[in-house]
């Protein structure tokens, strides 16, 4: 067990190697120019430069994780892992179109290679991607654990699509309310992780009791990784993180920090930030970090950190609940100390 | 039997009132935000003054068409139906971003209304809806053959996906023979009425042989389709084709009488031709008469519809080689004619 902060525990880095090889082996039997860009994105590309499998691939990890937290093989559950992680990029792809993000990952995203009409294509064939792997890579006997398994991921799906659709709605409205946001966040970002370990527990045949509960820690980690996100959007580093820092408060996005300080009790900071957040045109270098420095001086730089904690906390509840292994739950308590810690 | 030219034949009709109601009732179980977009769309608005069920539903009569055409009873495969139109339509929301198109079936597109970033959710959000559907309306004593059409669509959705991903290429490359526009419609446009025909078959368990035949068909009926769509477009009545007439033309797009066109000898005509529709800036609706007017010089108006007719032939010699009813093959003819000769 690698327990450091900001580095991956091996809950995780432990499947990567049978996930990159399962993904490269599918994504990589199509040809044509669709299946280039889809091939870029996923980090597949062609001759000996390719960078390899791109992401912390958290989600399908965390699916086999808890398959194999109860007992079964793992293996078993790989065509849901790579269905799930499919599905993620998909959302990534259109994602980086509705958020004009020219950087993925550290790389050109694949709309600032082909142009956001290509883009939504690529989107559109990961997502066909998604549903095929599921069914071509399942084992045959057990049709209907398939079927379920699709039902229960195409469910999630839409379910990040919902979030996805309220916060673009978020950037035109000016008062985001904290339950606003959460309610946002559960479905955009929790969605997935709910899938995550709904989908390892469906594979391992759990009960509809466990299964309550293992939806319940997917959304609290799910608030524990966006709220993290968010701080990482305003206090990470550039190059660490891989994604552009700063550009969530140059598009003036109600994340997380910036929620937390609309909050506060009214004063002359918060009067401040709002008169420059919330000015007209773009802004200018100085001002996002003066922007950056308010929310410091409001509180949200800690009030961030510690609305993560308490999510975590609840999660570990739940987790006591639950009937899995030993040695998973202490690996699932170090991946928690991780989402709160991570600098990328 | 309603042999009508320009009006659907029975063959279509008949399948779309069960159709309807089963697209309208599943759509509309989930509510907010994105549901009202993909309801506004599909046409299932709040109120008494709801338009209905938007367009043709070609794909989907044609898929239950050929189910019953092999003597099963169609209720079986309309899972698939809706799951196919759904697929149709998750496509017709992304191409209205993708061509700029602010009107489809005579109302505002969903670009148009929501904006194209909330319309790439409501794509992706009826994307989802289609395998949904196809799982949760399906008959759950057969999941095998359930799976078998999420592979088969999944499979055609692709191709129909690398298809646009070709068409919108063709836009930035002045050379477009004839072999590249008929391999992209193929794709583009083929993908899903090759899906009718297939997944009808499928339902009514017809060998390989008939497979691959119902397959040629679709293909066929495909480049009719389309083909008849590029001429509407630029011959035909605005207030009956719902889409935007000239259009094609003011984007200076590489319909088939464009292509067809550019084959033609060169001469005066062409050059004139060419000089127009490659100029730099807008057409002016001077210009696009002008163009319209060369294109029926250089024979593209018969000569489209001719392309036509040789397709719909050869689509009936595969016909003959069919175990059909003969009821069945006596309404795809008409339906073929119906396609020929069709004003919206």
């Amino acid at each position: 067990m690698t327990d450091v902060p900001g580095g991956l525990p091996e809950t995780i880095t432990k499947y990567r190697r049978a996930i990159a090889r399962q993904m490269e082996d599918y994504v990589c039997r199509r040809d044509g120019p669709l299946h280039e860009m889809i091939r870029y994105h996923m980090g597949f590309e062609e001759g000996a430069n390719s960078p390899g499998l791109q992401g912390k691939v958290l989600r399908p990890s965390l699916l086999l994780f808890t398959a194999e937290g109860f007992g079964v093989n793992w293996r078993k559950a790989l065509p849901a892992a790579v269905s799930l992680e499919l599905v993620h990029n998909f959302s990534l792809v259109h994602d980086d179109i509705q958020d004009d993000d020219y950087l993925r990952r550290g790389r050109k995203s694949v709309q600032a290679k082909w142009g956001a009409k290509q883009a939504i294509n690529a989107g559109d064939g990961i997502r066909d991607l998604s549903t095929l792997a599921l069914v071509e890579l399942a084992d045959s006997t057990d049709p209907g654990l398939t079927l379920n398994a699709m039902e229960t991921l195409g469910t999630y799906s839409l379910e990040m699509i919902s979030g996805q659709v309220r916060d673009l709605q978020f950037t035109d409205r000016a008062e985001i309310t904290m339950e606003d946001y959460l309610g946002m966040i559960d479905k955009k970002t929790c969605a997935l992780l709910k899938a995550s370990l709904h989908l390892g527990g469906l594979y391992a045949g759990v009960d509809q009791e466990t299964v309550k509960r293992l939806k319940a820690i997917g959304r609290y980690l799910g608030y524990v990784f966006q709220i993290r996100d968010d701080w990482l959007g305003i206090w990470g580093e550039q190059e660490q993180f891989g994604k552009s820092v700063g550009s969530d408060l140059q598009e003036r996005k109600r994340s997380f920090p910036v929620v937390y300080a609309l909050g506060r009790p009214s004063g002359e900071e918060l009067e401040k930030f709002e008169e420059i957040y919330f000015s007209d045109g773009d802004l200018s270098g100085g001002e996002i970090d003066r922007v950056r420095k308010l929310l410091e001086e409001l509180g949200a730089r800690e009030g961030t950190n510690d609305w993560a904690g308490r999510y975590w906390k609840q999660a570990k509840e739940e987790l006591a609940k639950i009937d899995m292994k030993d040695w998973a739950k202490t690996d699932l308590r170090n991946f928690g100390k991780y989402l709160l810690t991570r600098q990328r």
